[in-house]
């Protein structure tokens, strides 16, 4: 079985510790693992090999969090550049498998807290994927939530698909017992999925496969952006479940939780005897039923009861519990003023490490840049600025207009304006080095890559 | 008349903003103006001079502010190493003055709010103080306040001087009319007060007459610790006020707030139609009643109200309003675990300008380095650090060795350990420059000064 994990969530739900360029499934939340690498851990066991679907622009980001687990060779990456919903995505991770072999679609961003019960759903599912059967995955419901899809099931026969009920309805489906909520899980066979679509979504399938045989084959299936434009967007559920006729409905009781929102990310995560989140860079006076994520500051609290605190590098968040859906409103509100901090943080990831803003002014800006081992970044050079690079950990090899030498612990050198240059990391620890930068403009967007290890010239 | 300033509170009621080492007077609260300037505006038409009695670490500082005024040239400054309450701080600031000259005494970080009504209570007191009387001023209380001492009057005559009274108490002098509270503002003849402070705490004194004539005469008046430390601490009401006869008190309704918490914070500064305070960098989504401080993150609020939030770069505090005199306790958690996050913020004031840190790690730590016009810092080496320079602004003179030479913007220099340099800014524009530092050992403290302007060596 193969199992195919959708990365396509552009996340804001958590801003600020999620972004549209670091989205929730990359966010180190729980004992720094990220959604996704729970994902992976949680399916490693029962798959023969992963399927990622994923924005290009997070590709680096998903091969680094494969790596840690050390199972990124088991791995297969089919870069978008765009989304199209689940529908066409899951079509080409079908069409790069095997015919026969069965697909195990998982969002990339859930948490599933019992692992065993998840097991055992989805051997139940595999053996009716087995049998030919297109199998979803209906969560027992524990609160009558309006935020979902629901699926009426007889057993494992479906009867229909509800879309988000009122609250009265959610509250007569949970009291019913016999509705579940829509997982967005599937398991099916490649083919089975791929005869459906074709059945019901002709169009769908016709340009899902020709963008797969168009798609470039180099780090990853890279799909090509004028093959995407042309797809409808469209998901699984409204392209195939709703329609066809070999749908089955595997019931689970699994632990689930979507974390779309702070609120549900409070719900899972440990807690002291006060209620509140547990934290290192915390004080809580007089305080409980606290959710508190802070990075490097100290975050203390007096007196304050059921609020949501969410402390990063450039932003805060202070909610009431129970209104964290207002986030989205409060992006909207956040796009208007500084589009930039919606969709990245100080501390921006790169293919080739990551480089951190530590200040910034008109007419310089200092970075922290992290060169991974083995990693170089395009060979370059910027119009309007000059960089003073040094070396704080590690060795660089520099290329600095036509001489090319390596930089260690303390040394620093001096890359004038227009001069073509290139920093790399042969070693195998971490380079670290903190970058000056001066200049009348200093716009990311001021770079000429002449060579690109990442293909991005 | 002379207007004498005393500068001596540690501050940490409004700690994260107030540090030990950056008391609340010179925090810039209001548009760009500290407590202690609007307490020098306040004044400075109707004194002839100022005398500012100020801590020795904080008295660069006081001197920039008053510089920022324009008022450096009227003003003498009196350093102490270390605080010994309110009595012998005027004693001395009494020494200093012609004896016959009329002293208005004032807190350096009290509010007032009604200039003309302020003006008018100290024309009144200063009439009194011209026929050789001790005059304090007493607030017309409006809530019953337990955090003051009272005064009861009758008129301008003083009945007796209270401690900080219950609730009850408290109500019964609100309702009674005749009870003031004592705000620690006074106004007399130089040469009174220091009679009456020999006639009823001659120790005091003796040993403060002898401080001040020991002092160095040098940037101001430096009070020798030796001495200091021989003087018993005591305030002006205990050793003088509450004993002498010539006591009377103007009556005086002039907007008067301590700014002791966060509360009389809030209640002071304007608001928008939420009752939100006002400030660029807030979103506020269905939020009341909040102060926020923030300096350069965005603080976004969703559905809270009555909450004190409070953001700096190392450290944020969120209190329920009317709990902020919980701010002390939190302190001393703090102290327990980052005592140098009680005592100063990660930008520091020197004498010659600021530095602020942008990253500490072991191995290296980076630093954003001002350097006002005119100033320079000592002659130095350090044993374990070596340092790397970058002028991103200004120009810098710099002493590295052997040699002197300028460093333009876009230019570097590299100080080895145990090389001995300098650097001074001789131009009319600040120097702005990053610093990144490399070496085993990066405490403060590894620092071998030769020469030194501020005679820190």
């Amino acid at each position: 079985m193969q199992v195919v994990i959708l990365c396509g969530g552009s996340g804001t739900r958590l801003w600020p510790i999620s972004r549209t360029l670091f989205p929730k499934q990359f966010v180190k939340l729980f004992q720094d693992e990220s959604l996704f690498q729970k994902t992976v851990k949680r399916n490693h066991k029962i798959a023969d090999s992963f399927c990622v679907v994923i924005n290009q622009e997070q590709y680096f980001m998903g091969l680094d969090q494969l790596d840690e687990l050390k199972l990124s060779n088991r791995s297969t990456f089919i870069l978008e550049p765009i989304g199209r919903n689940t529908a066409p995505a899951i079509a080409m991770a079908a069409m790069a498998a095997d015919p026969e072999e069965i697909l195990l679609i998982v969002p990339s961003d859930h948490l599933i807290e019992k692992q065993d019960a998840y097991e055992a759903a989805v051997l139940k599912a595999q053996e009716l994927a087995g049998q030919n059967r297109l199998v979803t995955f209906g969560i027992k419901p524990h609160h009558p939530e309006t935020g979902y899809g629901y699926i009426e099931a007889n057993g494992i026969e479906v009867k229909s698909f509800k879309e988000k009920p009122d609250r009265a309805t959610a509250e007569s489906y949970l009291k019913s017992g016999n509705y579940y909520w829509n997982s967005g899980m599937f398991c099916f066979k490649a083919r089975v999925y791929l005869e459906e679509l074709k059945k019901f979504e002709p169009e769908i399938y016709e340009q899902s496969l020709k963008t797969f045989n168009q798609a470039r084959r180099e780090q990853g299936i890279r799909l090509q952006m004028d093959d995407m434009k042309a797809i409808r967007s469209e998901s699984i559920d409204y392209a195939v479940m709703e329609k066809s006729q070999l749908v089955n409905v595997v019931p689970a009781d699994i632990g689930w939780s979507d974390l779309g929102s702070f609120d549900s990310l409070y719900d899972t995560l440990p807690k002291d005897n006060d209620g509140n989140t547990l934290s290192d860079n915390t004080i809580h006076l007089g305080s409980k039923n606290n959710l508190v994520l802070t990075q490097n500051r100290l975050v203390s609290t007096i007196d304050v009861e059921d609020l949501v605190i969410v402390d990063t590098s450039d932003a805060i968040v202070i909610a009431k519990k129970g209104s964290t859906q207002k986030v989205k409103e409060l992006v909207a509100e956040v796009k208007k003023r500084n589009s930039e901090m919606t969709n990245v943080h100080t501390t921006a990831h790169r293919p080739w490490g990551t480089y951190t803003i530590l200040e910034e002014n008109p007419g310089y800006k200092v970075k922290q840049i992290t060169v991974r081992p083995g990693a170089k970044l395009s060979l370059q050079y910027h119009h309007h600025r000059s960089e003073h690079w040094i070396v704080v950990s590690g060795v660089a090899t520099v290329t600095n207009g036509d001489s090319t030498f390596d930089l260690k612990q303390n040394e620093s050198t001096y890359i004038p304006k227009e001069a073509k240059h290139r920093l790399e990391n042969k070693q195998n620890e971490e380079l670290v080095l903190i970058e000056a930068q001066v200049g009348g403009y200093l716009g990311e967007d001021d770079i000429v890559r002449l060579q690109d290890d990442y293909k991005r010239n």
